[in-house]
């Protein structure tokens, strides 16, 4: 079709290719997610519902991008792992970053009826997104460490911190004093002691976040071979969850999961 | 609060700031929207509601970030422009970029029922982003230019071959064969002759997109003063756009608009 | 030719263009020179050999190339500046700043011998490089103020400093107490009252430096057009040195100079 | 000491930092050397001295920069490889990759004479840069390996090339039509029969390139440990030479290296 003299502005556009082979992480942050938390009146110190959100949202992303291999979630972020040979958008990082981030922002709203019946959503909340390159295999593991180390802090925190709220009657700033300076080994004799809470027992979901990864499983009745995204509530800094799933660092195809049991949450990827 | 041995991943982080004193343009583009639109049955050439919901979006970005002096629209993208001197998130790109896309993504969901009150939006639609930076002003205008030019040479084209199929019963393959090869003045012409269609009659939101401008105006019945954001379907290629709103180029503050009338459509900027 | 396997590593190389429509500045700066001028015994506050070997390397970084069209030196450093529609190596940042250093590094041994006939040169010297666009002609002259004002700033410091110890025997120290805190006027009066040294009739070349431009001249006898840098030691922060060279900025030809005199220090660029 | 109102621009500065935990390499390449070499009358097809003297500016630039760990040259390239973890710099590419090609342009001249006594050096020559990042060691191997299969591929070219003009008087098109579309055995049998030439038999620095390798050795008389670069002539595609000097890849002291002969050529660092 006929082109403008104005076409030249084209190149002033940059490339931003990431760097061959290696790791590509998306992490998204809810914006202002202090304020949107409060208007909806989440449930304190975590809202089973809104996780769940997150994570159908995340699982949304990955629906659409095969090469997202896993994505760990907690809180009001996301992160998405992308095959270090991805050639997704020829790697180009304003493109990876934007689609995820809006397939995300979109999902986000797209399902909040089917998590949250009876809330109304009152403004749509956003997400930003940056995207960081881990050149090697341990690299990669050390940032899902860091992000499970962190949900593990803030969560033993927050549970402590809201306990002595709800349980014990505490005002925010007494309950801040009380924690104040508190190693985790102290928090646990807290949230037991005064509580009467003993933190092992708190949700996985809550304790460990949400990694979501890839699975190919029988489905009854079809018996069909489906490719399915699946919820763990697992550690993932030790060493098993990797030996377990060793196809994501080894880059290899998904082999058929017999452990997959139908009744366990799932997402079907339809378009496998 | 502690923190873990893992923290050493953030130092793969890197900077993106935007080079200072540019002019910097943020364009989404719908993702797979031809898949959309037609699962959505879209109305051809131009969805009137469609493009209501684009420029409500937008108005969620402008309503977002005060620096966004102005926004151009058509079809199935939409470009911001941000102010060159702006500092917001220290013009990190990726910040920029990403909380943009997330607002528009989720704002067009969100708003979705408010302009297709009888249609269900059967999937969330994504969009991706791109950041460019123009040093000058000329720069900038020609981008606008360009994006406003692409606009009249793409509307026309389809307004005429929608023409033919629906008045003259052509097929696709029909009409593309009488418009191959055919200069501006000849499409007008067909359209005119074969369909009896005047070109400068149809919607200017369909021949001209939509700007999306800043206004501080008096709104009845509190006459105190209100800021606004107003859609406009005009040429911004020439100079009387640029003239009638030299506070864009000048990085001025709004002054008060007094031939605003509160019978035209408006975003209301809450917090302003 | 026949190619390796190993070819695919050259996929990791990525781009690294200039935005379009911004001056283009690479600025040298000496490395360890501080070790260098008193390995060299170089004069002190100023050594002026060592400056006009400074200019002769810059000047061979002009013949080169056409598009840097100014450039601005003093001290160890240098800055040259590229017109912002050069289009010299398709506008990458790595070969325009690589081969500008080189270019001058390699100039300023070859040069040693003409400005240092009795000084054995020790070891090679080296200059570090960076590169900094401007979009604005106002930046770039903000940029080219700075330099000069740095040199004012340093020189007047030197120059009083050198004076206290060389003229009435203060020890370095003594001569830092002397100077420490005092403002620009006051370091004219000590200069003037300790040392007799009026600080205006200091040499053009340390109190201004040397900025190297272009001109199109006759040269007698052949009265042929030829094409020279000369050296200047003149004001560039106010504009009658821009009114004077007003093509640098306009981006325009050079035109026949009927002011040159033959006399005047200039280099002859041979491939012109 | 004071501070001009001009000092903004330093704000335009940009970063640009190397990505963590990836092999850096610098790249020279002689800029215009079909001109310089041929100016000089260099021997061909490989002028020996021309390539010890790029060995020892190289070298230069490793007695300068302890983490460049390895270098690597052919012809007029240079690459020069940083240790993985090194922080020189702060990683800046600019600062790394500037300083190497200043260090290694200014030692070309310096040195010039201490291998062409005979032969005035007629111009300053210059080289370009370029710096690439290889996030594995296999890369990093393959990129190595890849300038050595392009020595390999290109002295074989020449040699033959050479060989039919100088001892078959062909012209240059005569020997480029014999060699057009020939495999390395068929150039190594044209060489073999009609010049007499075993190409197994030409020099090593010719067949293989030069690597620069760092030894901590002992130099009579003083049997103190000294640090010495070593050029070596040796294949560096195949697994022998890396586990010889396995402290490159892991990133290991040296240690004192028993086979060295201080016979061996060799360029002590000074600043050990």
């Amino acid at each position: 079709m006929a082109k403008s003299k104005y076409e030249y502005v084209r190149t002033f556009e940059f490339e931003d290719r990431c760097l061959q082979n290696c790791w590509i992480v998306v992490r998204l942050d809810g914006r202002s997610f202090h304020r949107f938390t409060s208007s909806h009146k989440f449930e304190k110190p975590n809202d089973k519902r809104a996780l769940e959100l997150m994570n159908r949202s995340a699982a949304a992303v990955m629906e659409e991008f095969r090469d997202v291999s896993l994505a760990y979630g907690q809180s009001d972020e996301y992160s998405f792992i992308l095959r270090k040979n991805t050639d997704l958008y020829n790697r180009r990082q304003s493109k990876i970053m934007s689609a995820i981030n809006s397939i995300f922002s979109a999902s986000y709203v797209y399902y909040w009826n089917t998590f949250f019946e009876d809330k109304k959503l009152l403004y749509p909340p956003s997400f930003d997104a940056r995207i960081v390159l881990y050149p090697t295999d341990q690299n990669l593991r050390d940032y899902l460490s860091w992000r499970q180390a962190d949900t593990h802090i803030n969560n033993l925190y927050n549970t402590a911190f809201w306990g002595l709220i709800s349980m014990k009657g505490l005002s925010n700033n007494e309950a801040e004093k009380v924690l104040s300076g508190t190693v985790s080994s102290e928090k646990n004799e807290i949230l037991f002691k005064e509580c009467g809470t003993n933190y092992n027992n708190e949700l996985p979901i809550y304790r460990k976040g949400t990694v979501l990864v890839r699975k190919l499983v029988n489905l009854p009745p079809s018996k069909s071979k489906k490719h399915v995204i699946c919820p763990l509530h697992v550690d993932i800094i030790g060493d098993s969850f990797w030996e377990e799933y060793n196809e994501i660092l080894n880059l290899k195809d998904l082999i058929l999961n017999k452990n997959f049991k139908p009744d366990d949450i799932f997402y079907l990827v339809k378009r496998s």
